[in-house]
């Protein structure tokens, strides 16, 4: 199944013969103050960095994403998609709880790449989300990332959080939106606080790939949270995930292209060890 | 299914449901000048000095190799031995392609440990290794790695490198060694040389495990041979080869450790967080 994105001038196919495409996640105010307060002053400064220094480290996807408390994001999100666009090439990733800035987001990118298609982050199984997400999905003929929780909060076990994501991908076909429109998160929790948090994530992460077949993100450094050395926590997850059917995580590339592309090399999808030597030549050349 | 293994005093258990067993791969003049110097001139000081730090490092057993050009492993190999079972209190897994070297070393070892369990690296698929290997393991009731290649190769396929598990299975049952004894090695190959020799053990494991339900062990990181950066490879093949069924790898324990530990945890095999925190603190304090 592939997941076709473009911008106005690259087109990035996620599927599971591609190597795994990385979604950069540095455009997002969470947890950084600087990015937050620049944002407040109505600044995009930090963002064009944060756009050119991901591509460098390998991002093929941005996320962008401007919520933070009292930015506007309907006025903001589609500024930060246009300059992102402006800066680098890639396909973006529109990312925030607010449909009216996803809407205005939208039409900014429609804009900016009339034949383009950019990935929504995100629906959810809750009712109300699947109301007002997938419409504008629908409308905008975009992606979307759907996150495998609903109502009832992010489920325990990996058969309801398969049984979510079967959900969203049957509510989007049922307005016509195809399941390789659709890139489910099984969503990462931190093995801190539950041992077990790792396994449930895995078995859905496996369950997504067996049954429905789709391709997957995952925010998967959230897995070490409170940890420390959480780099070797992150690399080891991505490898097994990736391994069960991964194929887009949404990640720091600067941090973790490396173990990404020492995955993709030992699951046979980096002929003659192109990609990982080149990315190592490049690094030892700084 | 449970491989016992028994030195005088420890007992370790290598089985699905417990956490990562290391075999310290470091006593192995292989590639190693001046531990290959210090054999031919009867001294094993160095030897001593690897188990030592082996086990400070978290090995869990010692493989034992004096295999060197000119060395008499038959007088050498059961002095190494009784000196790392003096030295450190861990199972021992006494390697040598010599049966004589074998022998005399299991000698040794049930007279330092009546009661003793012992690894043996290795037997294979070949005839005459089977011949040879297969009764010193019955008759010094010992465990047994058996390397998944035969009179033809190492194979090229994982389904080859299964029957050739299975076969070692069932001949060592004809002679009433149990399966649980016998430790399979799926064997690694650099996928520097091949990019489908990741996929092939990866997948070799996975039917070892579904299929047989034998441990296994494996020399790592020969994955990685010939590439740069070997670790970051090492380390996301260890989380996905652990991930499907790979429970005793041979490694070097100072290397790879802190990876198998997170590999443990994200498999939900370390309560919370326990191991993985104590080896963090254990290395902060040096």
């Amino acid at each position: 199944m592939e997941t076709i994105l473009k911008s106005a001038k690259k087109t990035v196919v996620i599927s599971p013969d591609n190597p795994t495409r990385i979604i950069g996640e540095r455009i997002n105010p969470t947890g950084k103050k600087r990015l937050a307060a620049s944002l407040l002053e109505g600044s995009l400064e930090i963002v064009e960095k944060e756009a050119l220094e991901q591509i460098e480290a390998g991002a093929d996807i941005l996320d962008v994403n401007v919520g933070a408390a009292s930015v506007d994001e309907v006025d903001m999100l589609p500024k930060a998609v246009k300059l992102v666009m402006e800066t680098v090439d890639v396909p973006i990733c529109i990312d925030s709880a607010d449909p009216n800035a996803l809407r205005a987001a939208l039409e900014m990118h429609r804009e900016m790449a009339p034949e383009g298609k950019p990935l929504i982050n995100s629906v959810n199984g809750e009712e109300e989300r699947l109301e007002l997400i997938l419409p504008l999905v629908a409308e905008y003929k975009a992606a979307v990332i759907g996150l495998a929780m609903d109502d009832d909060g992010i489920p325990d076990t990996a058969e309801k959080r398969f049984a979510v994501a079967k959900k969203i991908v049957d509510r989007a076909g049922a307005l016509g939106i195809p399941p390789e429109d659709i890139v489910i998160d099984c969503l990462a929790l931190t093995v801190g606080a539950d041992s077990k948090a790792g396994l449930i994530t895995l078995g859905a992460i496996d369950m997504v790939r067996s049954e429905l077949g789709v391709n997957m993100t995952l925010g998967a450094s959230n897995v070490s949270f409170g940890l420390p050395e959480r780099e070797v926590i992150n690399w080891a997850f991505l490898a097994m995930a990736i391994q069960l059917g991964l194929n887009a995580p949404i990640v720091d590339a600067a941090k973790v292209r490396e173990a990404i592309l020492a995955a993709d090399l030992l699951l046979g999808r980096d002929d003659y060890s192109m990609r990982y030597i080149k990315a190592y030549k490049k690094r030892i050349k700084k």
